[in-house]
């Protein structure tokens, strides 16, 4: 079997919240579709590790917000590289709660949905929810999975920083990358002369979370 | 509920194909995305209305073909606009058996899954497939289901054809469209002037499937 195959399943990039016990908590999910238009359903698969996960099983509710290709990409990196039992991921992130759930801002639009089925597998739960509240909340063009990589990736950067980037690299040989979400770093000053509050852009780490390779 | 918001999910375009006792049967679909990696499995929903649908409960067995960008588009108006109960959708569609599947050719990669769960839902199946056989077959693109409705609407057309097209709407105020998939005919020869054996890109009837608006 070549895994390789599996990249070209198109996906796209979502948050995926629900309540702990009254806490907002939320991940990062790529697997959702829908699956009926009458009633309205949704289908999400959450891996069974994720904090989320009991979450949702336990209020039997969750909501879908959709990420478009200019939403900040703090959002991804806090909600998709960090634990929310352990850390508050709704901390400075202004949210409502839309359809009893809760919507983060800066999301093109949210599904509001109440678990009716579930599906087991060997790692992850497949939770079909009927949508109870939909809704638009800005225009823009949904982030792909694929697009997303070639963000990480610095591939979508112009012209000038790439070219920095390489000049740096073969003058330094050095590498700077993320140990908490894997970003590498591609900006146009050196990443010694960042200041010091410079966090990461995907993940909101700092640069002491930053490795030399 | 805004039913808009469902435009903003993200998907890929795929044929689900399967076995009609010993006869290849096939359908297209767009709800299909990869559950576990241990083992490996894709989910795929379809209607039951659908002929496929009852194939694969029958013979257990489903494949997934990924189609790219630049796919000959008559197999998505082949399997996606005709039934396989009164269609050969195969014929004159060169396929192999990959994983005890039938593969037509033209796809980007396949994935050819043997069905061990399923998910009822008020219209659809939702089909858990663990994959026996993957493989990569081109280079390419993978097209999603938004590139699809861009090349329907014929948004991709280079610029001249459009002006054409604008030009001749304005002269005659009329469009053909494909009474079987509702492809807007929008070439640069006025429709009229198209050969008798002209066809649908899209699902390949002839001139007079189209009507005029």
């Amino acid at each position: 079997m070549d895994k390789t195959a599996f990249f070209n399943l198109s996906y796209g990039v979502y948050l995926c919240t629900s309540w702990d016990q009254g806490r907002p908590v939320g991940c990062v999910a790529n697997s959702a579709m829908q699956i009926t238009s009458e009633p309205a359903t949704i289908a999400v698969s959450i891996n069974r590790e994720n904090y989320t996960h009991r979450c949702i099983k336990d209020c039997g509710h969750f909501a879908i917000v959709v990420l478009g290709e200019n939403c900040d990409p703090t959002l991804i990196g806090r909600f998709g590289f960090m634990s929310g039992e352990k850390t508050d991921k709704f901390e400075n992130v202004p949210y409502s709660v839309r359809g009893k759930l809760p919507v983060p801002d800066g999301g093109l639009c949210f599904f509001s949905c109440k678990v009716v089925n579930v599906l087991e597998t060997a790692t992850h739960t497949v939770f079909l929810g009927e949508v109870i509240e939909a809704e638009n909340v800005h225009r823009g063009t949904p982030m792909t999975y694929s697009y997303y990589h070639k963000v990480l990736k610095g591939k979508t950067a112009p012209k000038a920083p790439t070219y920095v980037e390489e000049k740096a690299s073969a003058e330094t040989g050095a590498k700077y990358v993320c140990s908490v979400c894997n970003y590498e770093y591609d900006g146009d000053i050196p990443f010694e002369e960042l200041p010091d509050d410079w966090i990461c852009p995907i993940c909101g780490m700092g640069k002491d979370a930053f490795e030399k390779k």
